[in-house]
């Protein structure tokens, strides 16, 4: 059942011992929001906690600084910014099927998992969304919260890049801002500070750049042995995922990275009208219309014919020449 | 003589036939800053144009719709986001040498060569100054004056990047992006396309990177030659300047590029507390104290040389192990 703001806000106010779910392979905007929320909820006096089935990356640990790790037995378990309760992972996967009462997320792909979803599809981040529920729950906004809410809108925008950036974007990060966010830093870590074998992987990386599509799309392909050349490893991919839509005249940017099991994972990411969900849904994923993700079985050459087909398909239905 | 925003404003309502002048190789700030002040001040009725000794980049030109090229004796002369009468170029220079009434900056450096100098050294861009000049003259920001702004306000501060963004930024931002900034449009043109010939020339450029000062230090060089295998030009050598300093610990990060005379130009971005500003003035050059830079003499080697000796004496005076 979809429900609004006002709603969602009843529902954490009548609650305690509430358990916010985050997605695997973590990211700023589902660890900053469930963490801005809990830190709001905790200082209203609820026992509150957060979890996700991967560990907390290094950058995100400010989030969490100030909670104080208890055990209980949740009464409400929130999904925050989980379009899928696959994307909990295998074994909270297992763990909470069925169990999940609360989703608060911005994917339009949500998959209504949950008893109760309160989505909104044009919000560029679910920190927005949590921005504005906080504001509904009339709780105060530390530093350390706008530092989280800003990690979630910052980094779900590309630092305001990407196009599902509105004005309220712009306005909440401002409000944010205000509010004592430490946003230099935040973007500096973020956007701003590569690693020597980030730097390196770039490189090998932006070297594999080909053209498919009449040029409107360019892809990448990180292999494994590619993290063995520049030392670096998975963990430093996702800001790859950027580059090849950045080339004057691509429509469609694709990243691909090898798995260790020899298959690939594919970020796609789109200009315009060309949807980009559309594509990976068509081969077992989903995302957003301007970014989305899948992987894909196969070799190397397999899995690029098999993206290549979709990529052609949906640039064809989209462009008139 | 120093004014405040009021003085400027009156001294623009009681003026005519006012021409703004803006630096050579000009910048989205410089041209952003004197467009929008010459559509709002046009609107009002006068008569304004707004010059610079180098062509206006194609990127720029949406910011002169609407002008009419009229020709007139001016009444007001006035630069804008100029800090030194050197920087609107060697003929202009000559031509307008003690005929500028007005000055409206950012730089801390000016060299307070106008009658009257609007000088907030605080703003990270120059359209920061005009959007609260538009403000104090009540004048209507139609989208394409937000639009101007936008695009200061953005390329100044590398998209909300550096460490010149204030809250007030963000405002300004969240303001100019209400009042129909087309900011998606902005961004891509000036942060998220590369032509193919620009990807190149950085792929040449970052294999150019070596680092000094124990580390702190990363240097890229730009040479001719590698002008000529990537096809690109000088033109294209402003978004490098960035690219050093991201390399984690890096605190000083310098993109060098030959001239055609086979000296170099420096351009100096700089991490916390080392000021580039201080670097740079030392060789005779200038800017604000996250970025600067100046012109190198000698073969490459001697060019390195004497910047990395200032580089070393500047991190010296700031760090300590």
């Amino acid at each position: 059942m979809r429900i609004d703001l006002r709603e969602t806000a009843g529902i954490l106010k009548e609650s305690d011992n509430i358990l916010f779910l985050c997605h695997a392979h973590p990211d700023g905007d589902t660890l900053g929001s469930a963490s801005a929320l809990a830190h709001a909820l905790s200082a209203m006096g609820k026992r509150v906690k957060v979890d996700c089935s991967d560990p907390v990356p290094k950058d995100f640990s400010f989030m969490f600084e100030g909670f104080e790790r208890e055990e209980f037995e949740p009464e409400l378990i929130a999904a925050i910014d989980v379009a899928d309760i696959k994307l909990l992972g295998k074994e909270y996967e297992g763990r909470y099927q069925g169990r999940i009462q609360l989703c608060i997320d911005h994917h339009g792909s949500n998959m209504m998992y949950a008893d109760k979803v309160c989505l909104e599809a044009d919000s560029a981040s679910a920190a927005e969304i949590i921005y504005q529920l906080l504001k509904e729950l009339n709780a105060e906004i530390t530093p350390q919260i706008a530092s989280c809410l800003f990690t979630g809108v910052s980094t779900d925008t590309g630092c305001f890049r990407f196009s599902n950036t509105t004005v309220r974007t712009f306005e909440i990060a401002a409000e944010l801002a205000k509010l004592g966010a430490d946003t230099y830093n935040i973007i500096q870590v973020f956007f701003e500070t590569k690693t020597k074998t980030y730097a390196a992987l770039e490189r090998l990386a932006l070297d594999s750049m080909r053209f498919y599509c009449s040029d409107r799309c360019a892809l990448i392909c990180v292999t494994q042995d590619m993290y063995k050349r520049s030392g670096s490893d998975e963990s430093e991919t996702d800001r790859l995922a950027n580059l090849p839509r950045q080339i004057e005249g691509v429509l469609v940017g694709v990243s691909m990275r090898e798995l260790k099991d020899g298959n690939f994972k594919a970020s796609v990411r789109t200009h315009g009208d060309i949807n980009a969900s559309e594509i990976c849904k068509r081969l077992g994923g989903g995302g957003h219309a301007g970014a989305a993700g899948c992987t894909l079985y196969g070799t190397k050459q397999q899995a690029i014919n098999s993206l290549i087909k979709e990529i052609q398909a949906e640039i064809d239905a989209f462009t008139i020449d």
